[in-house]
Parts: structure tokens; sequence; C-alpha cells
């Protein structure tokens, strides 16, 4: 793929601060990252804002918002409001989608929570339109159901967008998270103009911490090429954004990562 | 759920041998077992066959044949023959099915592995139906598709059964491998008669070997009366076995864990 659409996941290279980042963009010439709320929170949004826009990258995506299920009313009202604020950074920051991890069951049943994240996104739709930022809704790998997210399918992140059933509503697909399933070509193209990021990262089975242990593009089972181009045939020509989390890579040479993963990226056909 | 409907799969108590695990059922009034290769090859065919039902016990199933993808067309074979022997074995032990593990890709694309397996099953078909046993195919867990199995859903199993088209192809529903699916309950009204075994065991995200690292029922977070409830309602009225995979358990006392397990069971709504 083209640099021209190559997007750095600001956890790929999780140690540095958003401004070293950024500079590790701009000297590669990669066009545009993906920011996360922790980093923002170091410098502060406007100074993140001006640091991203000095540099003339793009913001393919915010990271993230989410974790609806609760047993408690009030620490759901909680969440949803922390979700609207990361939509007023998104915005900011001219990003098109606030990613969300949806969270987990908290105890609940599985169908109880499900309904929640249902409800705190619909709660969010009018106020992320009118924001001009589409609220993704990121399937995770099954493997995190007890921890992460209850949504654990693209066919599930599809049946809620439907379900919701508004523009700003959208979801985002990490092969890392989806490419088990034997539908997920049919689930791309079913998402349609409904998928608002792509994220890319490969799979050797998780050893040690199942969130960071995610292996170098081209160095695991993940058949990228044939998921890229079913997001090409599904519309899509918005940015790839690299989201490599490991924690090996993060104890390494991050810049020597960091150009492995560009030329890996540019080998995918 | 009542004991007469319990089945105990004999990895739960894997370091113990046949005659041990038998014994331990006929003690507990437990009616029936799963029975695995590597325990019946260690006292024979003839053998496995009396002791069963010396004890009087039915058997629930046999584990496993499968493992159908390889480059090589020699070694799918191979593994096509060992999975026929594995039908031979099931009959005698007069178990209603075999369990097919799929198998990964080695190395292919998944699309070409995933036909590889319906080939395989497909060959086999008639061959069990004259054995008067079934086919059953197991999906994994997605955590496993690099090591165990491409068949990774109970939606992609069931379109497996329906391609086929034989009633002696069939699925085996482990609830530790397809609870966190959004439509599980949907899938298996799906199976409906094609349901040929249901396992349960608990989940905790596994934090060592991801084939066994499970849960005592009860301890984790799948809702088992729910997708017991599910079964049934899909037409299910066999065994329910308890396969819980552990090293932990393996090395601890596994007539306290099996009482536990029985005692748990019964629990289930």
């Amino acid at each position: 793929m083209e640099r021209a659409r190559l997007s750095l996941n600001q956890y790929t290279v999780k140690p540095w601060p958003l401004a070293h980042a950024v500079d590790a963009c701009a000297r590669r010439g990669i066009p545009s990252i993906s920011v996360w709320r922790d980093k923002i929170a170091e410098v502060g949004l406007a100074r993140a804002v001006s640091i991203v826009r000095d540099a003339g990258l793009r913001v393919s995506s915010v990271c993230r918002g989410g974790f609806f299920p609760s047993p408690s009313a009030h620490e759901r009202a909680k969440r949803i409001d922390h979700t609207r604020r990361a939509v007023d950074e998104a915005a900011a920051l001219g990003a098109p989608v606030l990613v969300l991890v949806c969270g987990p069951a908290e105890g609940q049943r599985l169908a109880d929570a499900r309904a929640q994240v249902i409800d705190g996104i619909a709660s969010l739709a009018q106020y992320a339109a009118s924001a001009n930022v589409r609220l993704g809704i990121e399937p995770l790998h099954p493997m995190m159901i007890a921890e992460r997210s209850v949504v654990a399918s693209l066919r599930e992140a599809n049946d809620m967008v439907e379900r919701i059933g508004s523009p700003a509503v959208a979801v985002v697909a990490d092969a890392y998270h989806i490419f088990w399933d034997a539908h997920v070509e049919e689930e791309l193209a079913r998402a349609g103009d409904a998928i608002a990021g792509v994220h890319l990262s490969d799979w050797t089975t998780p050893r040690g911490d199942v969130t960071a242990d995610r292996a170098m593009i081209g160095d695991g089972c993940i058949e990228l090429s044939a998921i890229v181009a079913a997001a090409e045939a599904a519309g899509w020509r918005g940015d790839y954004e690299i989201e490599i989390l490991s924690e090996t890579a993060w104890r390494g040479d991050l810049d020597a990562w960091l150009d492995l993963a560009v030329a890996r990226y540019e080998a995918i056909a």
C-alpha cells in the first residue's frame, strides 16, 4: 500500500510523547497519525492540536471512548460523558472518527451489557454528528471479552450500526481482532460506508498480555492483503493505521521497529 | 442440570488412565464418558470397549479426528485415514459422535484450509453414516486459529454442515469456544438437529497455555444456563460433557476437582 494512506497509531510507539511521535512521522513521510487520549492529556488539547497541525499531519482517529457497560446507572452516565469529551477532542484534532472500545460486561449478562453499549452509543450519535466525528465501534478479539469488549465480532458491530441507524455510528476494522472470522470479507462488504477505520498488525498467538503481544506486520498469519482488498472493495478510501501494541517492541528500538513497520506496510499488495 | 445427562470428558481428568476415569464415573453415578484416542491406545480398543461396557457407561463422544488442512495432498490423505480409524473406534464404543478439531492452516490461506476441511469431512460422511457415527465439527475459540482450528465460530461450522449436506455431519458446541458470540443462541437454534454434543467449562481469560487453562464451571463468566437453555430449545436431548482442560487441575487433587465439577453442573439452572 502507498505511503500516502499510512497512519501511525501512536500506541505502536507508546513510550514516545506526542511531539516525538509526530516528528517521527514527519521525518518518514507518514502523513497521518492516530492520537491517544492519555498522550493528549500529557500536553493538553490545545498544544496537541498545534503539534499535529504544525507538522502538517492528518489525524486518522482518536483512541478511545467507550467502556459503556456498568451495573451502575451513575457510572454509565459518567462513561458517556467521558466519551462525549473524547468526541470534543477528536473534533478539535480534525479526526474523522473516535474509536470505541465498548467495554466488558462487569458482571452483568452479556446481552444486558450489549444493550448498554447500544444505549450509550445511541445517546451520543447526534452529538457526534454535530461535531462531524463518527463513533467507530471496534470489535475486539473474542479472547478479550472478559476485560475489554463485549463486542467481539464485526458481525455484531455491524448489527449495532444498523440498529442505531445513524450515519455518525460506524465500525473500525482492526485486522488483529477480526481476521479469524470466516465471514470477515462478507462483513466488511456489509459495513460498506460504515467503515470508519482500518488497523493493521499481525497475529502470532499471544503468550503474554493479550492486549499488547501483537506481531509486526508480516511476522504472523493474517492475510493483510485480503483484508485491505476487502476494505477497498467495500469503498474504504481512508488511512490505514499501523497499530502494533507490543510490550516487546516498546522495550526495544522503536525507530527501527517503525521503519520496519513502514516497509512491511508498503509491501502489502 | 440432572446427573442423568452428565458425561465426563476424559481430559478433565487427563492424568488418569481409562479404567480409573471410568471407575470415577461409576462411583459418582456419572452415566456417560467421552473417551480420547490416546487413552484408548494405551489399553487397546477391545479392552477400552469392555472397560466402558462392564461399568455400564454410555460413551457420549470420541475425541478426536480432524486436522484436515495441509499443503501436502499425501498428508491430507493420511489425516483423512486417521479420522476414518477414529470413526471405527467411535462405532466400536457406541459413541454417537466423533469430535473433529479441524486443524490450522499450516501456512496456507484460511480460505484454502477451510476448503480442505470441507473436502476432508465430505469424503468421510458416507463412511461415518454407515458406521452410525456423526462427524461433529467443533468450532474452537478464535484465539486458537493459528495452532488448532480454522473453524472459529459456530456460524462457520453451521455453514459447513449446510454445505456438506449429510445427516452424518454435525456440530459440537463447546461453551468455552463459542460463548463470546453475540449470535450464539441464534446459531444454536440454526444448528437444531445438527447439534451432536454440548461441552461445558468456564472462561477466565487464559494467562498460560491457551489450550489448557480453562476454569471450573461457575468460576468464570460464561452464562452456562443460557447456553444449555438454547441447546435444549434447539432440540438437544443428549449428554452434557464436562470438559475442563486445565494444567492447574491436572497437577492437583482430581477427585476433589471432579466432585466440584459435578456439583457445579447440577447447580446449572
